[in-house]
């Protein structure tokens, strides 16, 4: 357990004295601290008595203790002090709390600085709402014990460790005057997608961007092992902290009043730091890469609790992680101990009579929207503003005949993306973010508006490095997304483009975004955000060196799983139904839209205003595309979604067409994947008719899909017509190939889909027996043209629609 | 560009000569290199003429150029090098080549020194031999362009970056003898795994363990962007590297000869530290912490390649990424310049007529197993010994009558792995990881058979940690998951505990390991290794305080999209099964096995025989349970997957039982998910019969799945009594909460349940009117409970089976 006390200590570069506390200013900021603390372990502990006006009873205390008071002591020393600066600076900032698991800590603070009862009335800043504040922690029906969307002032869920440096990062991006103060748990600090972040210091721009000052918080124990880092030689602790590109400061101790002057002295030297260096950035025009200050904070685990519990040392030690009286009900012991511990606080001294919190409490609480927890920048949607997408005939391609054609639809859309990114130029509130890819995924255009954020050294050869970038592109999925994550929770706008085996990656973390939305738009204060928008290309079907490790059509299965009125997947076909797709996930609130579209050459099926009708129905049918004649159902449904399954269905179309001209063929195409979900089970979902419409209730539906086939099974299955429903799709079988030999290993192309429909129409496999043999003879031609020529077969390279 | 030619740089703790390459090793040294470096590009560009014999003409070149050529360079000089301190000292050695795009490097050289040919006798030693490695390479039917499971002497898909350094510290635990080298792309430094794996030393033995060479790689650029690490002022680059507590040793040029000298001297004084390090460890007892080297080699992107293509630089720059002249078919100024560029490497010189390597270029090949494609460390299945797991009776728990007895299944299966921990204790190829959950998944059992590795600081308060332990945790699932990957793959045992929800976090690293599986089955040369063990629990029905962000059961889904032939699923019930499924799985071999269970106390169910039997047939009915007679088909088939659906439905089972005594009830329980799949789908699949006698083919199936219900959907939708089949799982609400209330809030319930069998089953409605009433009132009831109490209903907290 940490004892030294130093104030600041030598590695910095250039130390400070010691804060200037006076003694009011020390005794007013230990009141609050240790109102919060008595606040935090309330929470955890009582049902009611909240104020101790009587001796504690066992009916005062929980059914169930459930609740982290480890980190919490830490994390509202840290709350005080941040409260101090920014009433004596009068700055804006807002606060990620890495530690989640502090729920207690930052509820307790938000209610006293009154962010809390203002946003909840019911929980009045008072001793019933002192109450209710604790009956309500971990309890059925009340709030989460992490930090969540539910408290006022987070833009970072804390259930899930790694993500709070990202999101800080993500929330400075073009928020020049904020400050972004960031808590790091030493456990969240062993995860990857922390580790990632720190680099993130590489790409804020002190001018265009506000400052993050990380506060590592080393208490030194996860839920039952020491943490790496605070086991670290404080040398060795501040190379990597150097390394990472800052300058550390430290603050520890365990005893409060030498920890606050040390807090308070290393807060000052920071913020002075940080103002200097935006001020020779942005005045002076100074443009070396900025080092910014890391506080080191090391307090003992569950500070000011029971030292000892049952004769085992708790304060300290990884004890103190959750509950540290465990028996409160049953074991007098420890109802004694916990009155004891709970007084230690003296609440007399902190709430009047009435529970209200006293005026010595709340000297460092600063006023309105400048408290942590009422800032706006934490509650996005207040400050965002519609996104100007331009028109899209501007960017459209001419399509006078369906699949003639190509282009690369991505390459299209960069075109709309290069606009949006200059006429934003100004407001600053979009980003494109990417793991090296932006270019690779053919959005190039983008940088003719913006280069890349990049504060590093830069060599003459480098291309579209700019220290006032605004396309963020780092090798690390988790930090893209983090950023992003953290710029929309601020009230802005972005896409993430990725290759979509690897957005894998981020599985977990967008779980939390969508539950986090779904969240919050239960919570009528929180005012809806942009959507987080994926443009998922260099797909499963085109890794055509790549091979299998990177194919992988998954994602769109996972995100499927989440809520139906947060997740929204789009797979459009061709380069106008991107810009469609595009243009409605820009401009949409609240969502997590799916976008899964291809970059290399595909053909134009449809003009603009085709495209246009065609996304807003969703799903449609192609006339131009079958042999229907209207008059009856027709004999067979050849549905695809994606760009390739799109392309084989319409060539098998066309081989219907031309070796079985009588049959009825109807061509479906589906851009909207939740189209195909009952009705009841989605917003977007269809109801019977009009699947029944589009799908009939007893033909055979020959379905190719871009992705895992059983992926519309799963969508469909309640449809009356599910018994004739054939899927085709990515079954796991990749290898470095071409594009075509692809479709044919997992039987998605259009010889195989041509012997589909007639195998499945009845009738059809006594008649077109010579038909089905043509085609499985094609097959067997292309592979020995592949084996000889490692190209795929001339008769597919060189085929358009209706050749 | 980096220019400065240093040998070992000053930034080392102990700085040494440089090496005393003779005249004639570096002679000998270069022409391996040259050699490599000829091969890697032959790969990527010819199809035929392989040794130049001829002037290049335009059809000696691959109709498509795919393959990466930047990263190739160094990575020939790495296995070069490599080369000669294997031969020099007799190590073995093993090597995770991080930049995986490398493929063409790493086949290359295994290739020259012989472990090609004799893993592919087609692929000879020779100049036809050398025709078919080029022809193959990123070639349909032939190799991928990564190292992968195809390439010998690999453990690493280098298709997904993040990877390599755990997997290294993987390879080296429990492997006194080995030498992992680890070349890490500064691309692939970005990841957020990488960055958290540099803290592995602390976890790695310097007595049991082997000893892991991280060789940074710092070519400059990625794909279209300068890399974060080189650009780095060296002096913060490392301070980062000291901070990950290594000792940087510098290798930096593009003079080849000066390169050579420096890399020599650079592996020269890591090895010899290594030694000493190890020697000091091990022989005189000393206990500190070591602080290994780590070699920073920094030589240009596309090194000897063109410098130049059409203007513009490539070699040096991001340029020469992939294939630096692209058009070399068409364009005969790229096809002299790529005729110059092979013709730099004097290929005369290296090859004799025949195309076979000239003794020059071998002299610093090592012999046998010593070459790094030849390693049988590298192919794990050969290294593989049989698990001691000891008989279940010695672990199972007493079953007189089910459900009346509760156990915490994890702990019980605590006490087995203890065992096998204990069994292992002198072998050392058992390990048991996760992310700090180890004690709070209630596996500490093992803790009495071994401690956790911790090699940093320890003090006196705490517990359990071990410089010689086989647990490892840290609180990083990655690198958890990345270590578990390296032990399997070179021959151990190990078990991965995890909460469910966030094992997500290695979703995409999981879909590598899957895929690597399923190409190792297909190459006969690969032997079989131990199967990679979930075990899944802190699950989504009971996480009563951590709330919404612990809640997902979808890990599940995500591996059921992968190979069937590779992944096994188990929701065992009750301890016993626990113990049945865990036996098999720490048996079985090429498998991903995922476990979920509970940890919280549970309903025993089965006796250990009747608990083998039962999950030896995956699936079956629980006679016990139901009120069939035998005689006809069953009314309601209620059917359960998971500890919580099966207590559901049993509760349901006993209500319908004593409120509608003639309704014929049977009651299946599934362990194995995969048994619902058709035979034709998955190796483990039901055929129609069995499934029918099971689930009835038209009789209302009531199925309480512990997952997202659609899953169910999925694996059935095939089945005859599809249409009856009515699934009830998580539907993503969640919130903090007791476990009734959970259930009752995704209509899991025993009340909800018994509902469903009234409306279900023909005629019961109107029977069963008042039965449905008082199910609908005990919801009710419930939820007036539970918002006074914050507990759940007596009636449901008591319960007990037939009570």
């Amino acid at each position: 357990m940490p004892k030294a006390e130093r104030a600041v200590s030598q590695n910095t570069t250039a130390p400070s004295a010691p804060s200037a506390l006076s003694d009011d200013e020390l005794r007013t900021l230990d009141a609050h601290w240790r109102a919060a603390n008595y606040l935090a372990a309330g929470q955890i502990y009582l049902l009611a008595n909240p104020l101790l006006s009587e001796p504690l009873r066992p009916e005062h205390i929980k059914p169930r203790l459930l609740g982290h008071w480890g980190t919490s002591p830490g994390l509202n020393l840290v709350y005080t002090h941040l409260n101090r600066v920014i009433k004596a600076r009068g700055i804006d900032a807002l606060c990620v709390w890495g530690p989640g698991h502090g729920g207690p800590s930052v509820l307790a603070n938000s209610w006293l600085e009154g962010s809390y009862s203002e946003t909840y009335p019911d929980v009045a800043r008072d001793g019933q709402g002192m109450e209710r504040l604790f009956r309500q922690f971990s309890f059925p029906g009340g709030v989460p014990s992490h930090v969540a969307p539910e408290t006022p002032g987070s833009i970072h869920e804390g259930g899930e460790l790694g993500y709070s440096l990202s999101h800080a990062y993500g929330a400075a991006f073009d928020n020049p005057d904020l400050l972004v103060a960031c808590v790091i748990g030493d456990g969240e600090a062993e995860t990857g997608p922390l580790a990632a972040a720190w680099h993130s210091n590489k790409f804020l721009d002190p001018v265009h961007d506000g400052a993050v000052l990380p506060i590592l918080h080393l208490n030194g124990y996860k839920i039952a092992n020491p943490t790496v880092l605070s086991r670290l030689p404080e040398h060795e602790l501040d190379d990597l902290l150097r390394g990472y590109g800052h300058v550390p400061l430290h603050v520890e101790g365990d005893d409060p009043a030498t920890v606050h002057r040390a807090m308070a002295a290393a807060l000052d030297t920071a913020l002075d730091r940080i103002a200097d260096m935006q001020r020779t950035a942005r005045e002076d025009g100074v443009a070396g890469r900025v080092h910014w200050p890391v506080i080191v904070l090391r307090t003992p685990k569950g500070w000011t609790g029971p030292a000892e519990v049952d004769g085992v040392p708790v304060e300290g030690t990884w004890r103190a992680h959750q509950v540290p009286l465990a028996a409160v009900r049953e074991n007098s012991d420890h109802l004694r101990q916990l009155e004891a511990w709970l007084r230690s606080y003296r609440p007399e001294e902190l709430f009047d009579a009435d529970g209200r919190p006293r005026a010595d409490v709340l000297a460092c609480v600063p006023d309105g929207a400048k408290r942590l927890g009422s800032s706006p920048h934490a509650n996005g949607g207040l400050l965002v503003r519609d996104l100007p997408v331009r028109p899209l005939d501007d960017f459209a391609v001419p399509v006078e005949k369906p699949g003639t054609t190509l282009h690369e639809p991505t390459r299209v859309l960069g075109d709309l993306l290069e606009r949006v990114m200059h006429d934003t130029r100004l407001r600053r509130d979009f980003r494109v973010v990417g793991p090296d890819e932006t270019a690779s995924n053919r959005l190039q255009a983008v940088f003719d508006a913006s280069g890349k954020a990049w504060q590093a050294e830069r060599l003459p050869v480098d291309e579209h490095l700019d220290r006032h970038g605004r396309v963020l592109e780092i090798l690390s999925e988790h930090t893209c997304q983090g950023w992003l994550e953290g710029y929309l929770l601020t009230g802005r706008h972005g896409l993430f483009s990725c290759y979509e085996a690897f957005v894998h990656i981020v599985d977990s973390m967008v779980n939390q975004h969508i539950k986090w939305l779904k969240t919050s738009r239960e919570l009528p204060w929180r005012a809806p955000i942009a959507s987080l928008n994926y443009l998922l290309t260099s797909h499963v079907w085109r890794q055509d060196h790549n091979g299998f490790s990177h194919q992988d059509p998954g994602f769109v299965d996972h995100v499927l799983n989440k809520s139906p009125e947060v997740v929204r997947v789009y797979l459009p076909p061709d380069a106008n139904t991107l810009l469609s797709v595009a243009d409605h996930a820009l401009r949409s609130r609240d969502y997590v839209n799916v976008i899964v579209a291809g970059k290399q050459p595909c053909f134009d099926w449809l003009s603009m205003d085709q495209a246009r009708a065609h996304c807003a129905r969703g799903a449609g049918i192609w006339d131009w595309a079958g042999t229907e004649d209207g008059s009856r159902e027709p004999d067979v449904v050849l549905a695809c979604a994606g760009d390739v399954p799109t392309q084989e269905v319409l060539a098998a179309a066309q081989l219907l067409r031309r070796h079985l001209p009588d049959l009825a063929v109807r061509v479906v195409n589906v851009v909207d994947m939740t189209r195909l979900l009952p009705r009841e089970e989605h917003p977007h979902g269809m109801s019977d008719f009009e699947y029944d419409g589009l799908f009939t209730t007893d033909k055979p539906v020959i379905f190719a899909y871009h992705g895992y086939p059983w992926l519309i099974h799963r969508l469909a299955y309640r449809r009356t017509g599910h018994a004739h429903l054939h899927v085709r799709g990515y079954k796991e079988s990749g290898t470095t190939t071409t594009p075509f030999d692809m479709v044919v290993r997992n039987d998605l192309d259009r010889y195989r889909l041509v012997m589909d429909v007639i195998d499945r129409v009845p009738g059809l496999a006594v008649r077109a027996t010579a038909v089905r043999q043509r085609m499985a003879d094609a097959r067997t031609r292309h592979a020995a043209w592949i084996r000889e020529h490692g190209t795929d077969l001339p008769e597919v390279a060189d085929w358009t629609w209706n050749s």
